[in-house]
């Protein structure tokens, strides 16, 4: 070590108010010292005019915050993100969020005491109008490089990676609309979600009426809910926001002696795990779970690097998968 | 505070080499103290003779380690258990182990530098008979509680909670002979894994034939190969080791041109989250999955408030859940 590099270790610690050995652990990136140690010496660094000759990647573990683990899309994405950490050799855990159990904000809170190199969110709180953007504001300006997936906000400084929703929609209208349907519903989660919003924004823009919009839930039982109104509005095909809402239309259109695909076609969204074993095999639309999830891990080990994280929204274009849930309208 | 105690404050600070502080914030179980230096301070504890007037609890979340999230049934558990915990204060996180991702190894390498609390594990590495307990041993022997689900090991001072296999492997049994069958075969995941032997032993307990018996993987793909060879050799119901297994085993039946269950029944095991809503909709072994994960995290909390452990396995009686994919043999 040059003469000048222990000057500099000597001064920031003295700064910091810690060890040279820390100063060293913290420069270098190894683990064993505590955040507010390491923010300690990152100043000094900043207030001495000691540029950092090398970006600093922070050590520690990658949160991957998620919605509930019950809708398997959710854990297809949460386990993708594992698998391509795991592969660059980073530890990482999971922070499901659920109706009934502990929340995304509570996650955040629970996890400033952790050493974190940074977090994956998917389908996080800024899809959701209704949540602040403060706890993520705070862990970013924390430094802890942040990418979201399916949930953009002009707000955070942040990587964006969404599933087109206009690309998802016109598609699965095209496929109706080729099979003769003109009563075709759209049964969505509520207003508050940003995917449900973007969804009516494209079925609107196909020229598809409002009145033909049902928003419940994204759960089964939401489209059991918004496909008992549509069967009732004489809806002939429904296109759901996801793939639990599909089964639950399913559902309900037999519960009123319909048969599916004969008397109703129902379109998913996701595809998630299980949908080809479905009675009838799911048509969804599959998002690119993998893409999405290589293009945000990329983004975040670039910006473990030290490059700032690019904050226009990707968008990746889904695939309509044919299966036997739909067919020509009655 | 008594003097007594202030002295007895300043004597574990002196000979932990910490300040009085930061003793009474381990006394008091607050965070933000590294685990070492709480070892640091309880070590000296026990050596100046101060017995702690009250049990430590430790701070810190829990570590949910689990399965690959793709099986759902991992997934529903971890989601009970996150609720549970939630409902009782207690931050948590969920560490998934994959076949392409983390293992459960490295997850418990990368805790050691968290503030745990406790460690609830989910079909962990003491059912696979090819894994060492060692990184278990050692995070038990830091003094952190750790209760385990469908994993039991006489070698691990921790708390043992399973769904019995001999009662899932005999109601199955018993409701496909009543439906007439003779030739059943089982088809479980591979030998290494104790609740695929438990399985094996409670079938050939029955009087079923050894030659009756598939060990594959516990995957879809698993059933399919097992279903295979158990069709070929002319039986007409399978009991899978798991709900994957037996989607596979269907998926199999089919492309042979056999209808289930006109053909072939099939029982599946664990009532995962979406079976009632598969072709045909499944027979299956329901895990009482709340039950468990309720007296998995009570013995925890009691842990946690420092009663010890009872390392006897407790069993939970599975419900048969009787859907569309069994019937009358031909």
């Amino acid at each position: 070590m040059s003469t000048t590099a222990k000057t500099r270790l000597a001064d920031l610690a003295r700064a910091a108010g810690v060890s040279t050995a820390t100063v060293s652990r913290v420069l270098n990136a190894k683990p064993g010292v505590r955040q507010d140690t390491r923010d300690a010496v990152h100043a000094a660094a900043v207030a001495l005019g000691y540029p950092l000759d090398k970006p600093v990647r922070r050590p520690g573990s990658v949160a991957i915050m998620t919605g509930e683990l019950s809708n398997p899309s959710f854990a297809a994405f949460a386990e993708m993100v594992d698998t391509l950490l795991y592969s660059k050799g980073i530890p990482n855990f999971v922070c499901p969020a659920g109706p009934s159990g502990t929340s995304e904000e509570q996650h955040l809170e629970a996890l400033l005491g952790h050493d974190l190199a940074g977090i994956v969110s998917i389908s996080g709180m800024p899809a959701n109008n209704t949540l602040s953007l403060e706890p993520y504001q705070r862990v970013i300006a924390r430094g802890i490089p942040t990418v979201f997936i399916n949930s953009p906000s002009p707000d955070l400084d942040a990587g964006f990676f969404s599933c087109s929703d206009i690309a998802a929609v016109t598609s699965s209208v095209d496929h109706l609309r080729s099979l003769g349907h003109t009563r075709i519903g759209l049964a969505v989660g509520p207003e508050r979600f940003l995917p449900a919003r973007r969804k009516v924004a494209a079925f609107e823009g196909l020229g598809l009426a409002g009145a033909s919009i049902q928003m419940t839930n994204f759960t089964a039982e939401g489209g059991q809910v918004a496909a008992g109104r549509l069967i009732e509005s004489d809806h002939t095909a429904i296109i759901c926001g996801s793939d639990l809402m599909a089964l639950g239309a399913i559902r309900e259109a037999r519960s009123r002696g319909l048969e599916v695909p004969r008397d109703l076609s129902v379109v998913g969204f996701d595809d998630s795990p299980l949908m080809a074993f479905t009675d009838p095999a799911l048509t969804t639309v599959r998002q690119p779970v993998r893409a999405m999830c290589e293009a945000a891990v990329s983004a975040l080990l670039r910006a473990l690097d030290g490059t700032p994280l690019d904050r226009t929204e990707v968008l990746f274009h889904p695939d309509l998968i044919i299966r036997r849930s739909t067919a020509p309208a009655p």
